[in-house]
C-alpha cells in the first residue's frame, strides 16, 4: 500500500524512530515490534473499516427515544479496535499497555482515520483517559481511565454549550456539592451538575458498557454566582451510568439525557450530540435530579487540565484531515491512471484518429496530482514530526525535552489548521480529477471532501488557532519558541546548502525557506510594533495561512534531504518538494502583505456597510 | 432585499440598462416593465423556491422503474415558473415572448438560483429552444421551440457519454437515416439514434407533456466507421414522446429510456440521467428499435451550433454560482449579527465579566463577510456585464456588437469558472462563520456549498475553461480580444486616476489594475514564446486563475466608480472594493510565476513516482 510505504519511509528514514528504543521506557521495542503493530492496524482498518465507509454515510445515528441506532459495521470496527489493544498501547505495562512511543502509536492510528475517519479509532476515548491519567486520582484511573483503555467504556469530551462554543469562559453549566458526605465519595468530591453540553461526539450509543464523560463546569461562588470567565471552570468525571468504587455498574442511570442528535454535512459515522446533564430524566433513588459527577484536580482549573490534552488533540484532529486529503489522493491516482479521455497536445494541435490517452497523461491532471500528494504527504510528515516532539517532550532529557515542548506549542496551531485547510483542497482536487464521476456518491471523493470541511471547526476553528499563534505562541517566553523554530529552519537550510551540489533544486529551496522565515518573522514584528492587539490581531488568519505555509516549505525541505538517493518515490517526494516550493510557498506574500501593514479594511467595516 | 438593492445598483446606476430602451428591439420597454419582471420573479422565488430549498436536497428523485417521482414542491415550482413568461420573455413578440432584454432576464433568473439553485429555473429548456431558433428549421421552431417557451414542454442538451466527458470528439451515439423518406420528414431529416448519454440533466420527469432532447450523435461514414473527432458530429431534436407536423403529441413512445439516476454530492433537486436512446425499450409500432431525431441545421455541424449557445450556458452557470455565494453570504451575515459569542479584544486584553459581543463585531468574522461580499457581489456584476454584452452583440450597431462578441469570448472562461471558484470559496467562509452550525443540516449554508461543487465541474471543467482561455481566446484574431480587454481595462483605469482625488482608494487601485494587467499580457507573452502549445498550456489553470482576479479586480475598480456618493451601500461597496485589491489581487504574483517561466515541474512528473 503507498500509504504504508510513505509512513515506513518517514518514520524510520527521515525520524529515525528506531533510535527511540534506546530509551529506558522504549527499551523492549524495536522496528519489528512498530511493524507489527503497524501491520495488526493496517489489517483491521482494511478489514473492519475501509469496506463500510459508505455504510456509515449512509446510515446516520438514529435516536429511538431510548437509544441511540448505529449500524452493525460500527459495532464491529469498536470492537475489532478495542481488541488491537491501541486504546491503551502508549500506557505503561502496569496499566495494561505497551508502552508505545506516541509517534508510531499515530502512525499506527492513520490507518483507521484514512480508512473510514468517522467510524473513527478511539481518539477521544483515549484523550479522555489520558486526561485521567494526568489529573485523576489514582482511584479515577483506575476505575475509569483503566477501563476505557481496555475497551470496556469509551469517553466524551464535554467543553461547548449551545451559547458556548468557542468561548469556553461562557459556559454555564453548574456543579454544586452533593451532599454533607460529598467530600469523602471514594471516586473524588462529588457534585451534582447542571446544564447543556452542544456537540459531544460519541456522547451517547451502545458500542460500549459505560460512557465517561469529561465535563466543565462551574462550582457557583457562596453567592450562588457562577464566576465569569475561564478561571471558574472545573473539571468533572461524569459516568453514564453509575459506578461503584470498584468500577462495576450499580444498575443506576446517572442523569445524563441525549437532548438531540445533531445532523451533519459528513462526519456521519460518529454520533454527534446535545446532552442535557441533570435535568431529571434520570433522577437518583431518591427521585432527585442532578447528573453525579467527581472533581478531577483542582477546583478552578479545569481548563488547565483540558488544555494539557489540547496539543494533542489538535494534533489529532490535524491527522484526520490529513489522512482524508490522502485518501482522495490515492483514490484519484488509482481512477488516473485507468480513465481514458482525451489526447495530449502534441506539436501544434491533437490528433483526433489517435487512441485517447489515460487522464494521468496530462499534465492539468498531473498538476491536480501532485499537489494532492504534496498537500497530503507533507502534512502527514508535519504531523508525525510533531508526534515526535511529543515522544521527546516525554521521555528525553530535560533540555530536549523542554525545546520539544516549546517547539510543539508553536507548531500545534500549524498542524491542526494547515491539514484542515489544505487536505480540504487536496480532496476538491480529487473531486476535479474525476469530473462528474468525482461528484456523485459512487466514488469516496465526495464524502472525503464532506468529512473533512468539519476539521477546520472543531477542536478550535481556524479563527481561534490564527489568534493562539499570533497572539500567544510566537510571543510566548519573550519569542523564545518561534526562535527555535528558526534555528530548526535554519539548520535544514544550511544542510541543503551543504548538499546542493546533490541536487539541483536544493540550494534553490533552502533560499527560497530562508526567505519566507524571514518575511514571517518581519511581518510578526510589525504586526505587534507600536499597535494594540486588536490591531496586531485583525489579520490573524492570513498570518496563520502564511506561517503554515513557511513550516510545510521547511518539512518538505526536511523530507527532501531524506529522498537524494535514486528509486521513483524518492524522485517523487523530491518533485512533490519542487512543487510546494514554485507553486505554493510564493503565495505567502500575498498574506503578509495584510499582516505587515496591520491593514484595518475588514475590522473597520461598518456593520451597516455589509 | 439586499439582492434586490445590488441588482438594482448594477442594472441601473452601474450598466445603465434604461438606456437600451432606445433601441427598437426594447423601445416599448423602461425602467417600470424591467421592475415589474424583477418584482414577478422575486416574488415566485420566495414563495415558491426558497421555502422547499431543503426538501429538495432530502427528497432526491426516485425512480419506481416507470416514472421519476420528484416532491410536490418542484411540480409547484416549475408550474409557477412556466406561468410567469420567464422561459420566453426574451424571444420576438411572434413567438410569444417580451422581447426582454438579456441582461434583464439573466437578472430576473438570478432570484431562482438564489433561492434554490437545483429546483432551478428553466435554463436548459431555454437554451435548448434557443438553438433551435439559431439553426431549426421553421417547422422545428414552431413545434419544439414554441411549446418550451410556452412551458408546455421541458429540454435537455445530450452531450456527453460515459466514456466522453470533456472529449465530445469520442462520442459513439450513431444516427442513420430512418428509411428511404428519411429526407421528407416535414419534423427535419429523420434518423435513428442508438447510444448513451450521461450526465443529462432533467432527462426524466414528469414535469411537462414532453421532453425534447437535443442530441450529439455521429452519422456513419459510407463504410459504417464514425468520423474520428469533432467534425462528424450531428445535432438532433428527439422527442420523448413522439409528435406529429403540428406538434401533437401521438400516443407513441420514442425509444428514449432512463437507464438511471445519478446520485450527486449536491443539487439533489435536479433529475440528473445516464439515457439509453434506442436500445429497443420502446421499439415503434413495427418493433424497430432506434429512437427517432431529426437533424438540426447540417450534418457534421453539431458542435458549432452547439457552441453558439456555450457562452450563455457558461455565464448561466457563473450567476448559479454567485448567487449560491451570495445566498450564504446573506445567511451568515444574518447569523453573524444575531450570535453572540466572545468579546472583543480592549487593550491588552479582555473583559470576562462584560456581556458577549455579537460575531459581527468580530475583526475575523468581518473579514469572512467582507470576502464574501467581494467574490459574490463582485462576480454578479461580472456576470451582469457580460449578459450586457450579449445585448450589445445582438442589437448594437455593427462595430459595437462585433467588440461585444469579442470581448465575450475572452471573458466568458472567466465569468464561467470563477464563481465557480471563489464563491465555493465564499460558501465555506459562510460555513466557519456559523462554526458547528454551519456544518450541520439545520442551517442552509452547507447545502449551499455541496450544491456549488458541481459549478467547477460541468458545462466545461476549470482545466478545459483555462485551455480556452490561454490556447485560444487571449489569441484569436492575432489577440484582439485580449487588446480590446485591456483598452477596457486602461478606460477604467484613467477614469479612476481622474477622480483620484474624490477617493483617496481610487489611486491606488488603478495603479495596482495598470500592473496587474501588465503582469497578466506579459506572462501570455512568455507562455507563448518560443513553446509549443504543451508547454505554453502546462499552466493554464493558474493563469486562469490570475486572469480571473484581475479581471474581478477590473469590474471592482468599475463598481467603485459608480459609488462614490455617500451612503452606507456605497460605503459597502467602496470596502469590499478595497478589500479585493488588498486581500486578493496580489495572489496573481504566485500564479503567473509558474505561467511565465513554462514550470514544467508537473508536466514531468513521472507516472510511477506518484
Amino acid at each position: 500500500m503507498a500509504l504504508r510505504h510513505t509512513l515506513d519511509f518517514l518514520l524510520y528514514d527521515w525520524l529515525k524512530v528506531e533510535a527511540l528504543n534506546q530509551r529506558q521506557r522504549f527499551a523492549d521495542h524495536s522496528r519489528e515490534t512498530f511493524d507489527a503493530v503497524l501491520d495488526t492496524c493496517e489489517r483491521i482498518a482494511r478489514e473492519k473499516f475501509a469496506p463500510f465507509n459508505r455504510t456509515i454515510d449512509d446510515q446516520e445515528p438514529q435516536f429511538d427515544g431510548e437509544r441511540v441506532i448505529l449500524p452493525q459495521a460500527t459495532h464491529n470496527a469498536h470492537a475489532a479496535y478495542a481488541a488491537s489493544g491501541m486504546l491503551g498501547a502508549a500506557q505503561d505495562y502496569d496499566m495494561g499497555g505497551m508502552q508505545l512511543p506516541y509517534v508510531v502509536e499515530s502512525a499506527a492510528n492513520a490507518f483507521f482515520a484514512c480508512a473510514s475517519v468517522s467510524i473513527g479509532g478511539g481518539m477521544l476515548t483515549v484523550g479522555n483517559a489520558n486526561l485521567l491519567m494526568a489529573y485523576g486520582s489514582e482511584r479515577q484511573k483506575q476505575v475509569f481511565a483503566r477501563n476505557e483503555f481496555s475497551g470496556r467504556w469509551t469517553g466524551t469530551m464535554c467543553l461547548s454549550e449551545p451559547q458556548a462554543g468557542s468561548s469556553l469562559g461562557d459556559i454555564s453549566t453548574r456543579a454544586t456539592a452533593d451532599g454533607e458526605d460529598f467530600a469523602s465519595d471514594p471516586l473524588g468530591p462529588r457534585y451534582r451538575l447542571k446544564g447543556h453540553k452542544m456537540w459531544i461526539s460519541s456522547g451517547d450509543h451502545e458500542l460500549s458498557e459505560n460512557i465517561v464523560h469529561l465535563v466543565l463546569a462551574k462550582i457557583p461562588c457562596p453567592d450562588g454566582n457562577l464566576l465569569a470567565g475561564v478561571k471558574g471552570i472545573s473539571l468533572f468525571v461524569v459516568p453514564k451510568h453509575r459506578v461503584d468504587a470498584q468500577g462495576q455498574l450499580t444498575g443506576q442511570r446517572n442523569d445524563v439525557a441525549l437532548a438531540g442528535l445533531n445532523h451533519k454535512c459528513g462526519w456521519r459515522g460518529t454520533v454527534n450530540t446535545l446532552l442535557n446533564f441533570g435535568e431529571g430524566k434520570y433522577p437518583d433513588a431518591s427521585g432527585q435530579a442532578g447528573a453525579i459527577g467527581y472533581l478531577v484536580g483542582q477546583a478552578g482549573e479545569g481548563l488547565r487540565c483540558m488544555f494539557h490534552m489540547m496539543n494533542e488533540a489538535r494534533i489529532g484532529v490535524g491527522m484526520a484531515a490529513t489522512m482524508l486529503g490522502l485518501a482522495g489522493y490515492h483514490a484519484s491516482l488509482e481512477y488516473a491512471k485507468t480513465r481514458p479521455q482525451g489526447r495530449l497536445i502534441a506539436g501544434q494541435g491533437k490528433d483526433a484518429g489517435a487512441p485517447q490517452v489515460r487522464i494521468i497523461e496530462h499534465a492539468d491532471v498531473k498538476r491536480m496530482l501532485l499537489a494532492q500528494k504534496a498537500y497530503g504527504e507533507g502534512a502527514l510528515a508535519l504531523a508525525l514530526y510533531c508526534a515526535r516532539l511529543v515522544d521527546e517532550q516525554r521521555t528525553a532529557d530535560a533540555t530536549t525535552a523542554d525545546e520539544a515542548r516549546l517547539l510543539l506549542e508553536v507548531l500545534t496551531p500549524i498542524a491542526k489548521s494547515w491539514p484542515s485547510e489544505w487536505c480540504l483542497e487536496a480532496n476538491s482536487l480529487a473531486i476535479q480529477v474525476l469530473g462528474g464521476y468525482g461528484y456523485t456518491r459512487d466514488y469516496p471523493l465526495e464524502q472525503y471532501w464532506r468529512d473533512n470541511r468539519l476539521n477546520m471547526i472543531h477542536e478550535g476553528t481556524h479563527g481561534i488557532q490564527a489568534q493562539d499563534l499570533l497572539g500567544r505562541k510566537v510571543r510566548m517566553q519573550d519569542g523564545q519558541g518561534m526562535r527555535l523554530l528558526g534555528q530548526r529552519v535554519h539548520a535544514s537550510v544550511t544542510r541543503a546548502l551543504q548538499l546542493a551540489h546533490q541536487d539541483h533544486h536544493l540550494g534553490e529551496h533552502a533560499q527560497d525557506l530562508r526567505d519566507a522565515f524571514e518575511q514571517v518573522a518581519r511581518a510578526t514584528h510589525l504586526a505587534w510594533t507600536n499597535h494594540e492587539p486588536a490591531q496586531a490581531l485583525a489579520n490573524a488568519v492570513p498570518y496563520l495561512q502564511a506561517f503554515g505555509h513557511m513550516v510545510l516549505a521547511w518539512t518538505w525541505l526536511e523530507v527532501e534531504l531524506a529522498s537524494l538517493k535514486d528509486g521513483s518515490a524518492n524522485l517523487g517526494r523530491r518533485t512533490a518538494a519542487a512543487f510546494f516550493y514554485r507553486y505554493e510557498l510564493p503565495k505567502i506574500g500575498a498574506w503578509l502583505k495584510v499582516v505587515a501593514q496591520c491593514d484595518m479594511t475588514c475590522a473597520d467595516m461598518p456593520e451597516e456597510a455589509f
